[in-house]
């Protein structure tokens, strides 16, 4: 007998975002299991009828890449959902962390990751072409490590001249921490460096601020943001009524 | 009269890993710009029968982008495609260089970037979950940017701990750069550290070659193949008679 998981990025949020194949995986599922969000989101994309919704706190990760896996080994096919691609900031690293620490057998499950469009691509094409040269993804969270890091990985990225994508940039529990990276950045950087907050990128709330490094604000952001802060190379296309374009140049001079 | 232009990621080149919007624009066009195995491809996702294909070389990328602009003023609907997503390392920054450099109408034209799976999204999937955590994407090219820059980055990001995704890694012309890339990720990390080359992910031909920063050597790779270096919290899981999952640890301890 073959044992199935799917583990699916649902993409940025808007339904013509989604892949074929995050389709297909969504219309064979048993169970579905996830964030609130994005169990609902994955029955409107069109998950199967009789898949079973299995909801919980985005803080229970490592608990339910151990139910889905559980799952899988009774020959259900669960589908466990992220926003985004789910390899990115999302469950596909809790599921093989769960299947290293857990039982040898769960390694003959067949798991399948269907990779989705993730935040900072769907943001920089609405934005223009900012990711024009190299960059990197920055989580800004220290639930999961230590806020030093964190700071240091900005600098280096920074000195690096890489375009920084933070995602996870502000919650309730940590309102202060964004602006302390921000000045952390303002130590490596020129302060006009464009930054823009990208707030629902493609749905109907959608929210683009552009700013400069010198006069962002982390207040601008809230836990469903994407801060983008440019490079060197980074600039702006003026246009009459419509937040400008915004482009990194593919030549480092 | 509104004038159009779509640029479109094709994804990794699997059809069901292209995206819905993408579709939708493929359908619209009346002109094809790309490189010959991307409109090849745009063809077989559903580009409109009538579409007129412009094939030209990676390296005219300004003189496509001016092109496909011209396109628009005169009211047809061209469609600029890449691989992957257009805003990395594809025809995005090409298109918004060109539009700064040029006549100010063209400024009016409405220009959609349409958001595709990247070749390290498609990889990592395939792989398990080696972007776990915080990671980095830089193409080792100098076809663009001089050399010097490109080992700057690769050590800053080495330092900083991110996963490394390389594109471009290797050509015709540049058939040492890997080799040196590499060496300079050796002074910073340490040689068990897991490297993946992976090609064609998705595809019949795919071919993945799993080993570590001290065994890896640049002739394992060519122009297309997506080069992944892991960081200290990338492990591995073995499994019988399969290439072992890879995954980074969300934690950093």
């Amino acid at each position: 007998m073959t044992f199935r998981l799917f583990i699916v990025g649902l993409g940025p949020g808007a339904e013509g975002q989604v892949t074929q194949e995050a389709r297909e995986a969504l219309a064979q599922a048993t169970d579905l299991l996830g964030y609130g969000l994005y169990v609902t989101r994955a029955v409107v994309f069109g998950a199967a009828d009789q898949a079973v919704p299995h909801v919980t706190d985005n803080r229970e990760e490592l608990g339910r890449a151990r139910h889905a896996l559980e799952l899988a080994m009774q020959g259900r096919v669960p589908v466990v959902v992220s926003g985004g691609d789910a390899g990115v900031f999302g469950m596909a690293s809790a599921v093989f962390e769960a299947v290293a620490e857990g039982p040898e057998a769960w390694r003959a499950i067949d798991i399948r990751v269907i990779p989705g469009v993730t935040a900072v691509l769907a943001t920089a094409a609405r934005l223009g072409a900012p990711l024009g040269g190299d960059f990197c993804v920055i989580s800004l969270s220290d639930n999961l490590k230590p806020w030093d890091v964190v700071v240091r990985r900005l600098r280096l990225a920074a000195e690096a001249g890489l375009v920084i994508a933070l995602y996870n940039p502000r919650s309730l529990a940590r309102p202060g921490q964004l602006d302390l990276g921000l000045a952390a950045l303002r130590d490596v950087l020129p302060g006009e460096i464009p930054v823009v907050f990208a707030r629902a990128i493609g749905r109907p709330t959608e929210h683009v601020l552009s700013t400069t490094l010198s006069q962002a604000r982390g207040e601008s952001a809230d836990m469903s943001t994407l801060v983008l802060i440019g490079c060197a190379h980074t600039k702006q296309i003026e246009r009459p009524g419509q937040i400008p374009w915004l482009y990194t140049l593919r030549r480092v001079p």
